[in-house]
């Protein structure tokens, strides 16, 4: 089960991840084609249910990015179904206690370890010997993204099997009392950020999170991040649209 | 039959106009966000037929643009049903004699006009009195691609009910030998845009071009031409992706 | 090949015909539980295009109803495509000449009578022996619409193979320089439609036409018709729609 | 955040709702052009699920209705994604105790009264300052439709955030051992009924209820009442087709 | 409410059931045209979602098949979704206790055998008197497929209306601490399967299996079980593309 | 423009080629897995339109095969479409005449070889240097499947940048006035295909042929031919689940 995201992490590099939170294959493919890492589908903010997530799933696949997803909330057939569907990996949102994160990795990993049920219809077609290799290569990442999540991250990070967490920051923000935001700077998020860092770099799992700028990512990873994730589709496209036409009208395009 | 294109040609002005080439409700959606004029639903090279292009319609008909779709050919079939679905124009590519110009808006047009069938079931919809407004209110632009096209200018200007040209300056080029580019601007390219342009202008027809970069549209809107498109969605959106992408890159992201 | 409509010409009576333009497996499943004879899928002015079209056809299956479909123009590779995917019959719009109707024809018969491709992939599925049936089971229906059309008729009937002619009421009013309506009772539009039933019941075909309401179309089947379609589910749902909530307005729904 | 069932309830009216169960854009459509306030996209019991929820959500949205969403059940994944997809309201069925209902009220609000994720993906797109007016625009009604439910209303409605309450008399009936039906006038029903609108009103919340016909609604706004559905699409749809059938049919339509 | 599979049940029969995975209409079709007494859509491990679920049983219903479900989850929304949508029956993956048993069971019965809501949008349409005959007639199939599980039999098999159990091999495997695997032979796996079966049958229940070959089905119903799939429509058309790829370059296909 | 096909063709040996009749991606995916050298999207007599064959692509893509299409008629639009969406060859049926031939020809070469219209949106990103490279790649194999193609089969062949013919066993034998069907080897049938094969060969083109069964396509290879397709999905699973129902009703499935 060949994975880019597996190799950037041996070298103990940072992961790039893309975000596909449109439900078009077209639009997945492009975000594919670029030298993303990771690619991660987001079935809980994005406008992506299964059915789309499975098309985008087959869509992405030749261009050699370990596929992700993101789930609505941590309830087992969903993350099942998008194991079985061919992701590598899932990122679930909202883990605040340890129960919730057993639960989360449970439900991905088969037995003894879990309670994940057999069945990897589309897994089991496109990586050879599925079933010996899925428990030790499936990525699990905990979404930390509220104060009662920070509270209990000691206790979250002891869970076995679990690959690491990923940072809400816009969550994060909200159970704090703040705006949803990211890339935060201020002191205050940035040290609960950077606590979340260390104690799970301590704790020997991964941390990720979800930014929006290059510069701002690229220092992440030299503060220890393995992964970052650039805005999202919605954001690049809305922005890129808003660009070109704002310099259009700004140059008095339209008048003679 | 408020349309937004037709009022901003009332005002003797350049209108925007969006390029939907991918076949997704939600960037269609996006782009209708934007301060466009029209957009314009490609079903010739953008990755959009009918049913895709119907839904295209239906999700941005909330925004106040006036829809319009380019079809893939000169085929009566494809024209009627993009206009019965509510589109207000039809970009036709590849008109080269006054015979295609006049079949082009012949299906465009109810009789005594043209051979249009009658039966706008979602024109008639959302547009009141349709069939009292529809044949003055249909816009049809012939795309100018050719060499050949370009010799019979002036038989296809002298077509009836004809609201312009559009210029496509990327099988223009390929037609003259060149490869496909946008946005000419060597001597021999900008002046055979600029012969088309006179001549539209001289017969009292509207001038369009597909371009790619805002300066040099506003520019065109300066020259005379009334309908300027910006890229499209396909190569908007690439755009941004890999410029993301090549920042991080850039700035040794991934490295610790 | 079972069909009820073709029982029920047997028996000499006349049709009712169902007309699905939205393309949605569910309100075709809910009007193919009616008492309908036949239904049609409009491809022409319908919002349906070839594979919604192949939904529809599937959905329709279970209820017994003989599946015809209108196609947006007379072209050989929809007609084909339609057939080859179940469709027992198809209306196509526009005929003019007789060279049209024999196009039209022979596009739906296999060698020697016409030059449709073999490949039933659907239909030889779903009907036992199919290619030895096909010719002389599907159902031909030339929409009579334009004035040409009604000077042409004589040669249009003399097709070989061809079924019958399907008036368009709404077209032909067109062309005949009023607005579009359908149930006409004005002497001239009657006379001239009267004049078309006549001519094709003469020629031993069967004669359809597009109708409105069920009393003008049962006077409609004792003149003589054979096939006749009830509005279409656009209207009928439109209607209804509208009529439910005109009567809570009037009622001063909202009201304390 | 502008909403026409908001305009209506501040102009102490009673709204006029519109239901959609059928997954396509084009009843959706046509049932938006109607005069309703608001339409409900029907995820329970209708034949919708996310995707087609959000498609219709987009073909609806130039229509000025506010858009709500009953949810399957009482799950935060679901009920988070249809907010986040433009969904102003969320009806949830089967609401029978105070802690079903604070559960599903903070799956509605974000922190500190909920612990709705932020993410509004689209919402974003199509509201400006969303965040800040999110908390108190989004519309929550439990469904009240179980005997337990009415057994517990008094703790239901002191719900924090809670706008109100939607009678389901289905279920209801069902519940009381009756067969479902709706518009119910027996005196037992009916006496429930108004037992849960007194309660509801005095505890100064809204109060809806699911219908059939215009007649009966409109009395219930005189009532009290302050949103009111009409029928379904499905409902609407299904008794128009059979009403012009068998009208044919009993004219003998078909007999020569 | 007529159904093959009591049919065949009431015949003392082993019923065959074919299995869809595949989110397409056309092959779901080309499944229902062959002999068997029922379908099941897989919603678990299938690539089949709620919406294609949807089409795929309004593609199958003219070919006179009981058609059933396996929900992702022992979850009431999409159990319910599925029951409305017109599945006659449930398969509910991984039910371990008697409790789980229970709230499986409840949502697929009405009060006051159960908590399932009514609203039967598609069933009602296609089922007469639905409500009336619906709790005797839906069948609830849970799968017995954990160590914990077979421990519990006896209290499983003791919930009130369920129809009987479904043996899943594969994850019975797994959670024996062996790969998963189906048509069993070695004789622990072989034994415990055989457990499963007696206390079923003594239990007056139906006892069905997932399985791959024919005669090993042959003779699972000779030993008693009552409903046995064959395979799944994934691994019959992977198994027959491979093997005509197979032979053709074996025979050294594409030398000269 | 890396392409398996062509490499085949340059090994000089025959090519295995797959047909992809259902519109689904999982079939097409499972398909793309085994050993093809490319596969053909039908949408001609395949279920297949324009927007589901986008999917195809998209769905194949990772797995090294040339991907064609068949179009339904000699249209430039669908040929064009197809194009543009990333297949690298076009297999057009009816070919009758040289000027058919060349029609079709041209609408896939750039001029000045053509007249295909510039702009290659998805073949543009996913094959670099496309417009330099596309006229020298792009397979065009015109379908010889009527006695008057037969009859004009040299000036057919003339056509320049013909790659070559495709035989349609079926039609040919409807044509001659036999029922349809492939793998023919009576005398009259198997002289006229050989007769192609070696004119098609003289003239130094490639020959393919539509075929049913490994051992029949293996012999063609070493007779000469240079693309071989094994049957269709459709006929494939059709054929596999028939054999495995069949196997469990002669083995008395279902007896006790
Ligand atoms: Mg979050
Ligand atoms: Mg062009
Ligand atoms: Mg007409
Ligand atoms: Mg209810
Ligand atoms: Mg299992
Ligand atoms: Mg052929």
């Amino acid at each position: 089960m060949k994975s880019r995201l597996h190799d950037v992490w041996a070298a103990d590099r940072g992961a790039l991840n893309g975000w596909l939170s449109i439900p078009s294959t077209v639009t997945a493919e492009i975000t594919a084609l670029q030298d993303y890492d990771s690619l991660t589908l987001d079935l809980q903010h994005g406008l992506v249910d299964y059915q789309s997530a499975l098309e985008l799933m087959q869509a992405v696949t030749g261009y050699g990015k370990t596929v992700l997803a993101r789930v609505p909330w941590n309830e087992p057939g969903i993350i099942m179904k998008l194991l079985d569907g061919g992701a590598l990996g899932i990122i679930c949102p909202m883990i605040n206690t340890a129960e919730e994160a057993a639960r989360f990795v449970g439900a991905c990993q088969y037995a003894p370890r879990g309670y994940r049920s057999s069945g990897p219809t589309r897994a089991g077609l496109i990586y050879p010997d599925y079933f010996k290799n899925a428990n030790d290569t499936i990525v699990t990442l905990a979404m930390i993204e509220t104060v009662q999540a920070v509270d209990n991250l000691d206790a979250i990070l002891a869970t076995p099997n679990l690959t690491g967490v990923y940072v809400g920051p816009g969550d994060l923000a909200v159970s704090m009392g703040k705006p949803p935001a990211l890339d935060h700077t201020d002191p205050e998020m940035a040290g609960v950020i950077d606590g979340i860092l260390q104690k799970t770099k301590a704790a020997g799992l991964k941390c990720g999170m979800h930014c929006l700028n290059p510069p701002f990512m690229a220092d992440a990873v030299k503060q220890g991040f393995d992964f970052l994730t650039l805005a999202s589709d919605v954001r690049i496209f809305t922005a890129a649209q808003a660009a070109g036409v704002a310099e259009f009208r700004k140059l008095g395009g339209g008048d003679r």
